[in-house]
């Protein structure tokens, strides 16, 4: 690499196309923002390609770094973690220098005073900010301090706060649509109030962990976060094309953009094998972003279309979580020093120890089909359970697998999951609502 | 103190006081919001009291602490770092909290749409919390990973733009009045333009460093800030109640006092023998606060007046921070262990290795005797100079002193230079100005 000319080093070349797309903005000012984000996600893809290896010693020092479990004995080294505040911080940057352009038109009028800026449009935007601010920061403490559960859920919930007043003060509407189905019982539409609020906080914190629990094997938070974010790019833009009224998801896509370029720079570095992981920071990160884009952009119910995958890997893991079934301290597959191939790992325990409920979950995993449960095979009255994460399911599936094999697959998976999303959202979406969703 | 009924302990009447005040802040509406923020403040103050201690352990094992070098050998032990960060999470969860309450006037009106809520001051309040957010998040990062100053510069900068763009768009005048002698030359007033913006970008960036430099004894972080936030509250206080137009100081009131509060709780833990270091978290943390107060309540140039021993400071410092004269990695005091007294900490260097202007300083501070100048005592052919910062001076007039005399005697330093400053600003601010200052 070092023989190219410093142009077509794949960083710079990033950086010169990014700027002359961001340039391009001043000339079209009819689509300046999209260029001017557009432009923006470039430039913080080099920025972010580029400052990660740069960085990755101070984090080493400050004893940020972990011993990657999935590698050969022989291959084990430290690996800088919570790397994500750097895509993070990145991101952050960028936006702010987006943020007058979003405004341009109401900022470059002279003496206009306060009548013709569109305060209710900076505030949403402002406040989506303060969001993903709040939880970079909460990532980041909890990948230094590693906290506490209550502390976990306490923060998210406090920072969906002011975007819930803006999504009140804007008025955003709490009525959802009924399907054609359920009109002759319920009405054309169903007014939630106070529970639409409800249900927009538990996304926000929904989200900020959907991407924190489908972890454990190299690249699979960037790469799922990648994903999702292109879909979101792929439907706010069919949203912009297709139909008259939509703000909502003109800022949605100028937020995704630059989320794309560093998530994919990250996901450069952290692809298997790993040279940095990506923290709680990230995953943080990543789900608020999500979250806000939806609240924001007006498509919280669209939103979790998106993310079936993590909704069921979060429903399945819920006997874990809430201790039904036993749950190690790791969940994630288990490195064969033999093969070099990943299987499946498994919680261990004597039947008898569980609880009525535990047992009835056993009883549906195993004749489902959705975990391993065998005797274990060194005390056979214990029982093993394979771990019930997603990532385990694909293990079980499609037996042993290497580690970049699995990864690809679980990302396929969230593609295919996309695709049905979209296909759910338009042309289904059109036999049971007689007009387009929010 | 464990014989003490439970509502007799400190951190629980101050609970029982905040929630009572709190709750009060419903029945007289008028008021309202400053009995919410008075209540908060007295609940934060009580929650960081209590969480310090609690959380100690945890800093200490994720790797955040210190020596402190002012101290007996034999009293030398391990002291958690970056609490700071404790103070201002907790800041930031009140702050969520009460800005329901800041609008609630609006906010509870039903099915009022877009029309009648006041975006401007929301986007004002939301922009203040923002930076405030990044700033805290910034010096976390930088007690974790030690940054390097560019990266302290680029972030600040970002972070001021949203306040910059709220400033110009709520209407903010960037016309100064002119004191009476200089109108015959330059008219009754002046617009700066882009220079008062320019102005207050350096003023976030300068507030966020200014209470950093002024540091290295137990207690002088939080001590400063807690009389400055305190000097403050009495400024916004007198405009409250002296002046008809006087928005801007509400709100500076309404975030100034939890602040006070979570602060006070700190110094507490933080006062000599400190059980805690509070952090370049702290120091970004109240700097921004004071500067985002400022900024949104229209009286940057006032918050000057409190900052004199801080920007004395940082002129004092600049021969060093520009490298005329040599920094050495530590300025703080030198403790002497035969006496238990701090002593002056000096720099030491060859007269021959200074540039021109290095001398030239050297010169005038021997002169004025703002410095000790002395030959080293072990190679009389170099030059000791005591460090230049307001803390030598200090000691170089009072002969060597213990170490909570030491903080004692600046913080009253800091009040006599709020005293001052409200001296400045009330009374003779009369003789120059025919009307009064923002």
């Amino acid at each position: 690499m070092a023989l190219l000319p410093w142009y077509q080093r794949p960083d710079n070349s990033l950086l010169i196309l990014g700027s002359s797309i961001f340039l391009l903005a001043f000339a079209i000012s009819s689509v300046g923002h999209y260029l001017a984000s557009l432009g923006l996600a470039f430039v913080a893809a080099s920025l972010t390609f580029r400052l990660i290896p740069a960085v990755s010693e101070m984090f080493i020092k400050a004893g940020l770094s972990g011993i990657d479990l999935n590698k050969h004995e022989k291959l084990k080294k430290k690996v800088p973690e919570a790397i994500g505040v750097v895509a993070a911080t990145i991101y952050l940057i960028v936006i702010f220098l987006y943020i007058p352009f979003h405004f341009r038109a109401y900022l470059l009028v002279e003496q206009q005073g306060t009548d013709g800026f569109p305060h209710d449009k900076f505030v949403a935007f402002i406040c989506g900010l303060l969001s993903i601010c709040c939880m970079i920061f909460l990532g980041f403490a909890d990948d230094v301090l590693n906290l506490a559960w209550r502390h976990k859920l306490l923060l998210p919930t406090l920072a969906a706060l002011p975007l819930l007043i803006v999504y009140k003060v804007t008025g955003g509407s709490t009525t959802v649509i009924l399907p054609i189905f359920a009109r002759p019982f319920l009405g054309h539409t169903l007014d939630l109030g106070v529970l639409f609020y409800i249900y927009m906080g538990m996304l926000s914190v929904f989200c900020t962990n959907a991407i924190n629990i489908l972890a454990g094997v190299n690249g699979i938070e960037a790469g799922q976060s990648l994903v999702i974010a292109v879909s979101l790019v792929v439907n706010s833009i069919i949203q912009i094309i297709g139909t008259e009224y939509h703000e909502g998801h003109q800022l949605a896509l100028c937020l995704l953009m630059p989320f794309c370029g560093v998530t994919a720079a990250l996901l450069w570095h952290n692809w298997y094998p790993s040279n940095v992981f990506v923290g709680d920071t990230f995953c943080y990160f990543a789900g608020i972003t999500f979250a806000v884009t939806g609240i924001l952009g007006h498509f919280s119910k669209t939103l979790l279309l998106f993310l079936m995958p993590q909704i069921f890997n979060f429903v399945f893991s819920v006997p874990q979580l809430f201790k039904l079934i036993p749950c190690p301290r790791h969940r994630l597959p288990k490195y064969d020093q033999s093969t070099g191939l990943l299987t499946m790992s498994y919680a261990t325990f004597a039947t008898s120890s569980l609880s009525r409920p535990g047992r009835l979950v056993l009883d549906i995993v195993r004749v489902t089909g959705l975990c391993h449960v065998r005797p274990n095979p060194e005390q056979p009255e214990l029982t093993d359970v394979s771990n019930f994460t997603i990532i385990n399911l694909v293990i079980k599936m499609v037996g042993p697998i290497h580690e970049e094999k699995l990864t690809t697959y679980i990302l396929m998976l969230q593609v295919a999951s996309s695709v049905l999303a979209l296909a759910i959202r338009y042309p289904f979406g059109n036999m049971f609502f007689d007009q387009p969703l929010a």
